[in-house]
């Protein structure tokens, strides 16, 4: 049960939106102009690493989400997305974005521990600086993304089903389709 | 000095909204609505979460820059910001606002350590379901612009004077007053 009455039963973030549309709205522009926004990476490899850190925060209602999304939007679909979050090091992904998920690793546990190394180590397997810029974002995003979702303890639905609707709604639309308006 | 190439040499998170406008402005809209939007936590209390959120996460900039905040905005001033920062728990702070920087704590470490019995504390306390939400919310985002800041090892100037100007400013101009326009 949520530690506040939120008065809808929506799932997970989407409760949180339906809640506080003031701070729904800003947050929804954050998450598209990062996971689907004009980028190198495709929006599959975002999606990933929005799932796999929000594997390392323990959040389960974001990690099943994104993986869905990341699943759906690259071509190995669930399999790889589960390798990824269950060790990176070892899936069968280019050397650019295990370097990518390292630094994402990294700033999960604290912003200090990105190292110039990480750094260096993600430009030498074809990084851009722009590249390396949203990565450290997207990880930074779900560090709050999964702490607003469970320090509220946000309905975290079980069926599976809801995480390919939800899929599904993302790719179509995105992360501003069907936001509440705020109130006044 | 910065991992990547920003271009400019805007002091810590500005010198990021500068180098990628798209997402700095969501950032400097969640900002303005969380710790300057109409609430029933005043603007010195809410920046008081996000320097004591900083503070924890060792985010000097972050900590130095919504101290200056909070300190601005607080009859107490800086002194009162500094114990706050220490231990809030000794400071003559009023049991509500100790009640919503213990849950600012959990939220620092994770989503997953708030608990019922703190969110009770809190009501207990006088704090408002919308006051909780708040909270949580200021600390997860400090989880985020904390690590932004650090994990891309942003410019931390160490002059004082910089962070009571810029203190000025927003005091008077909010966070989103001067903000880069997106390119295109």
């Amino acid at each position: 049960m949520p530690h506040i009455r939120l008065d809808n039963d929506a799932p997970g973030i989407l409760s949180l939106f339906a809640y506080r549309p003031e701070t729904g709205r800003p947050l929804s522009e954050l998450a598209e102009v990062l996971l689907r926004g004009p980028s190198t990476l495709t929006r599959g490899e975002r999606e990933l690493i929005a799932a796999y850190t929000s594997g390392l925060n323990e959040c389960r209602f974001c990690n099943r989400s994104h993986a869905a999304f990341a699943a759906a939007q690259l071509d190995e679909g669930m399999p790889l997305v589960d390798q990824v979050c269950a060790d990176p090091d070892s899936a069968p992904i280019p050397p650019k974005l295990k370097a990518l998920l390292r630094i994402a690793a990294a700033v999960q546990r604290s912003g200090r521990e990105v190292t110039d190394d990480d750094v260096a180590a993600a430009r030498d397997a074809g990084a851009t600086d722009l590249e390396i810029h949203d990565t450290v974002l997207i990880a930074a995003a779900f560090c709050m993304f999964n702490r607003y979702v469970d320090g509220l303890a946000a309905l975290t639905p079980d069926d599976p089903e809801g995480y390919e609707r939800a899929a599904e709604l993302i790719v179509a639309g995105g992360y501003l389709a069907g936001l509440p308006q705020p109130a006044g």
